[in-house]
């Protein structure tokens, strides 16, 4: 079964957004066993809408249009729609009363005549009910069972409205399901891990397996496709042993929701631990990373941004000769920052980060992309040199992630 | 002029990344004058490519395709432009010679044989050099004056050579130029700005004015259409002077590339002040956001991350009674913090942030995106009540860019 988007916006056109619902309705579509050949993008225009869905109809079977459901002139996603399935529009009674508690309920904000309009809907359309909008979605079935679905634009009404109503109409369509474990793997590089596996990349039929890089991970996607759950996971657990006994602990999770500080921050209440950080160029990115796990306050207190060198030295008690003799970017003020964060905030585990961020700041010796990553685990240091490219916002970043997965393996290599 | 944007690449029909690259060309094309009615994206299909070009070259004056350049048998971009405009392919000598080069230096690299077909350039193509990359990119130009661009997928590969030869070459194409400015307000909703402006929005041509949220912030994009930029510039004046009237001091910026924090950090920089931060549930994100202005160094010595209540007491002398009394979640613990950092790190500025992030930790009376925000200046203390929608990341996000502007306020408020 093939599936096509259209989006329907001039500011897509226009490159004032980024076209991230065409991301999330394809992942979705593709998880749903749906293929997708076509995305098309157009803008608040009739006769460009309208040769689209009519394109789109002869070649595909599903057709998702997203946006021009509002109640302005320039939305007409639903106009165009009925005039192409030949369905008169008339007023829903009930669509009516969601949009009018909808305007009673948000305080501020009066009916306007235009919003009657999105009350309209194409006779015999499905109505899907808009719990974070006043545009309803619309099902739209035609003569020759092909599905028109037409959904908002704006992701906080799109996405719950996908995952309670389209999702399960659209599964009820595919004879197939489609089942994915997303095994995640910190601080070794894309084509690494590509060369690793490329026999089973060669290989593969069903289950497929899809790398893809994010800063700092490689996340490889294993996914089966079957005609029940139980049998696409049967399918994909050999595969995920493979890649298991080939990456062994350079693998911090086998699912898409659990990030690497997640990973960490369960490691540390696991052991009963606390862990602060001392940052000096990531500013508080390291931090502030950690501390968006739900429940880091159970591992974490306090963390240090120690941006001069003088309060390198008040905060963490790095030596005044250290910083003068090796500077700030160097192994030993990185061991001294790691050692010092863990005595002053009586933690079990500290993380400290010295480096060069750019675009000033480099020299010969010491580039842009220098970083020193420490690392203290009850009492045992260890330093890590890192060369990172990109700009400041890039180093920074990479900086942030290596140091989460360098901690995860210094706290296991000192669990035992 | 009409420009197209195909963008090939499976890894986009199946949702695995967001196609950014259509976002960077649109606005591309748009700031050159050009017009884009649609924007296509196809699969790694030498049928539905094919089918998608010679769409492209009916409605369309230029196309840009982007994505399939690479050495696999899946890249085939090249190979069907090149059959459509009935050209063929032969190895050019410089781009071998380049891939050689490219090669040779990057230390760990063996040129494979697939890597040779990358040398391969239609007849009477314009070659353009790739610095970053291996695939060149490509202009052909065909009998009836229309223009097909080729450009490799990869975005570090594909800026710079946009910026550097396409952006002239298209400059050269179109008899208009296009002149941008944008006024950046922060601290104030889309839905009010947008009512502000009603008038000039309703009655806009030339220049448009283009508004669009962003996390705590709000653009209005001014574009002028003339014959050379003095004109252009000529144009927007006005616009930009009337704006400057209705948004004062709401306005942080007026040019594109000026972050909040970079404004902030600039005002310090001229009255000779420091900053410092301190944290609760951002855990981080303010000072790592500040931090990633170049030149922070000048304002910001240390910052602190006051997750648990001790830390708050321990490190910025926040009464225990206050702790008691009124609860980390109170006006009367970020006045302290707030003037317990300035103390502790002696900086003249210092901004406290403390709230509930979520899913957990909301009551009735103190809900989840209960935050309040501090800010001392120069010993002047004021605090703002915030109440953000979202979950756990949306809120920290929404706080940090909050707090900027309540700091970039309060300085300006203190300065006199």
């Amino acid at each position: 079964m093939v599936a096509e988007l259209i989006s329907v916006g001039t500011e897509i056109l226009l490159g004032n957004i980024t076209n991230t619902n065409a991301r999330y309705l394809a992942e979705q579509c593709a998880s749903l066993g749906l293929s997708c050949y076509y995305q098309v993008t157009v803008g608040d225009n009739p006769d460009r809408l309208e040769g689209a869905l009519k394109q789109a109809l002869k070649r595909s079977d599903v057709v998702i249009l997203t946006g021009g459901l509002g109640p302005t002139n320039d939305d007409l996603t639903k106009e165009i729609a009925a005039k192409v399935l030949e369905k008169p529009l008339a007023e829903d009674l009930h669509t009516r009363e969601c949009i009018e508690t909808y305007f009673k309920n948000s305080m501020h904000r009066v009916v306007t005549e235009n919003n009657w309009k999105q009350a309209l809907v194409p006779q015999g359309a499905k109505v899907i009910d808009n719990h974070n909008g006043t545009a309803p979605g619309l099902i739209m079935e035609t003569r020759d069972q092909k599905c028109v679905i037409l959904l908002p634009g704006p992701p906080n009404e799109l996405y719950p409205m996908f995952e309670q109503d389209i999702r399960p109409y659209l599964s009820s369509l595919t004879k197939e399901i489609i089942y994915s474990r997303t095994v995640k793997i910190g601080g070794l590089g894309e084509s690494f891990v590509a060369t690793e596996i490329k026999d089973l990349l060669d290989a593969q039929t069903n289950p497929t397996i899809a790398p893809y890089a994010k800063t700092g991970e490689v996340h490889l996607r294993v996914t089966a496709r079957a005609r029940t759950t139980e049998d696409a996971k049967k399918m994909i657990r050999p595969v995920l042993k493979e890649l298991k006994h080939r990456f062994g602990i350079n693998i911090f999770a086998t699912h898409e929701e659990v990030s690497m500080e997640d990973k960490l921050v369960s490691m540390l209440q696991k052991r009963g631990w606390t862990i602060t950080t001392a940052e000096s160029c990531t500013g508080g990115l390291l931090s502030g990373r950690l501390i968006n796990v739900a429940g880091a306050s159970n591992v974490i207190d306090q963390c240090f941004v120690t941006y001069a060198n003088a309060a390198k030295h008040a905060l963490l008690g790095v030596k005044n000769h250290t910083l003068k003799k090796h500077g700030a970017v160097s192994p030993q003020t990185a061991r001294e920052m790691a050692k010092g964060a863990a005595k002053a905030a009586g933690a079990d585990v500290a993380i400290s980060v010295t480096g060069i961020a750019g675009p000033g700041g480099g020299t010969k010796e010491k580039p842009v992309g220098l970083v020193y990553i420490g690392c203290s685990v009850k009492g045992y240091i260890e330093v890590m040199e890192c060369h990172f490219s990109g700009n400041r916002s890039k180093v920074r970043e990479a900086t942030v992630a290596r140091a989460i997965d360098f901690a995860r393996r210094c706290v296991i290599r000192y669990s035992k």
